[in-house]
């Protein structure tokens, strides 16, 4: 049973603080969508199904603190809520996705009363975060066949339980391929500068019982040069119409060292993440953040001041690269525009 | 007037704790082969030349306290204080090459008297300090028409004068180029995991005015891809004959990045960095560190306990994708095994 990052009970949301992990499992309190968006931002909680989670319940919240006369009177501040969580990070898509779902919903059910409609966004919250579970373990058995016995899997960043409602997009993956016995080890790069992958990959990987080896980001290409590993997977942050990937920065570098030694190179991600509106990777956003995540480790000052910093947060993998995208639709091969459309379309 | 990270005075040799920078600017001081050998072991001093004059002058210090009847007594126990500092690291074969002509050195002087090769053998390390700074500034010269007017160049650890007798290798064409008003920007990889760039060459560089970004070493592959890099120029732990070069891990993969980009990718190294010895990378041992260094930044924990943990120190780099080597003898190109013989020759 893998980790739940966010856990819903009697009007309070629960987020594992992983900013703190792995030295320490603290649980933050939220109750109200000012609360949400803050860990958003702030990332206590992160990944990109989980962040659409986590805005599906901020925008509960915020419907049920809307002190409206009528339901008239509800939407526009609701829309206000919405664009609160929208405005905390620019490149996941998945957060306005479960945004534009909740938006749908209280639309949908203008008829209600207002007590009612506040309840039915609740329950699509609800609905969300359990979808989002399933999901995962439907990609994990779409993804797991290709997967070699013995595999060494390299992924970057947290694409895990921690980046989910749970189990995991990329480590779903992963963990459909251990439990069929596959699994020889899994190289998680640390993932400079957040360190998704020595706090978090590592931490939930090690918890279940996976085999799991840490290394540096700059250590990828020398493993796959020694032979030593077999295929890559990550998750994503946004997927173009075309198929080119928005994903943790140093993603693409991994994708170009995977091409270089002939290795699969893996996508796992579900509906949610493709995004049709945007047709390749050139139109999605890189959010830069703050240098002192990358000058800083904690207190400690790692380099000197007055230097210029550089701290894009994501990059987008050209689908050239990507040798297959998996969904909970199945798996989409190159051509990606006709493939994605078609899950979609199934969705 | 660029910082020399080894002094020699009244029989002490200090050295600059390069494990403490960029926030302390502490001097160690050292008296005995056995303290420079530890100091090479444990990374107070680093870089393949700043380890080729460190060894020096400990094979001096240790030469200087060898109590010998006679000179044929002295060629033994001599034998014995190399042999130790020889083993303090694998990699950069500048040490191997400092202490063969310490030892030449004293074989070509077994004429005179005790107290004379005593003194014979601290010049020689001496004119080894001296001439590597020399050989950089003429390396620099050689390279600074390689880069473009205008240049934004990528370099990864640090090949600078905290890595040599003093102005640096890549750093000393960085410089150079600067000297001749061509450097838009260094972007300096960070380096892990023991964060070279960030502690290291971002410090020398702003201390110089040249004007330098630090980034993730993730991040490259990223800012080629948006086109904001030129060239790249990194230094060298060792040459093999066919143009393979190891050099800081992740160098490898910078290489990789910079192929697919089409950006010249060049190395800077002394001749006594080139083994015609070692025909070709697959020959050249590359260290494992302490897994400490990556799953710790001081006392500070990154990665949970229990897992494993790869931490190769130096990758190797295809001649094929060196574009050119520069050394103190001119400019290197493929096909590179004649061309090294050539200015090992001259040299």
């Amino acid at each position: 049973m893998s980790i739940k990052p966010i856990v819903y009970k009697d009007g309070i949301l629960l987020m594992i603080d992983q900013r703190l992990l792995p030295v320490q499992e603290t649980w933050l309190e939220y109750t109200d969508y000012q609360g949400v968006a803050e860990a958003i931002r702030t990332m206590v909680v992160r990944g990109a199904p989980a962040i659409g989670v986590a805005a599906a319940y901020g925008a509960a919240f915020g419907a049920r603190d809307i002190a409206a006369v009528d339901i008239e009177a509800f939407y526009p501040p609701f829309e206000k809520v919405c664009d609160v969580l929208a405005a905390t990070r620019p490149t996941a898509v998945n957060l306005f996705w479960a945004l534009d779902r909740m938006k749908a919903c209280a639309r949908r059910h203008k008829g209600k009363t207002l007590s009612e409609l506040k309840q039915i966004l609740l329950a699509e919250a609800h609905e969300i975060a359990r979808e989002d579970e399933q999901i995962n373990r439907t990609m994990g058995a779409y993804g797991e066949p290709l997967i070699p016995a013995g595999a060494r899997i390299l992924t970057h960043c947290n694409a895990g339980a921690l980046a989910t409602g749970g189990y995991g997009t990329a480590l779903g993956v992963v963990r459909a391929a251990h439990e069929a016995g596959k699994v020889a080890m899994v190289y998680a790069d640390e993932t400079r500068p957040f360190l998704q992958g020595s706090r978090l990959t590592a931490w939930e990987l090690h918890k279940d019982g996976v085999p799991v080896t840490l290394i540096c980001d700059n250590m990828a290409g020398y493993l796959m040069s020694q032979g030593e590993i077999d295929c890559v997977i990550v998750g994503a942050d946004r997927i173009a119409a075309n198929g080119d990937t928005a994903n943790k920065i140093g993603t693409y570098s991994v994708a170009v060292l995977a091409r270089e030694h002939g290795l699969p190179f893996y996508v796992a991600a579900p509906l949610s993440t493709i995004d049709l509106e945007t047709p390749d990777g050139s139109q999605i956003p890189i959010e830069e953040r703050d240098r002192r995540e990358v000058t800083h480790v904690g207190d400690r000052q790692l380099a000197p001041e007055g230097i210029g910093v550089r701290n894009p947060a994501f990059d987008v993998t050209p689908s050239r690269l990507v040798s297959a995208i998996i969904t909970e639709k199945g798996v989409v091969t190159a051509p990606y525009e006709p493939g994605l459309k078609q899950v979609k379309k199934e969705g």
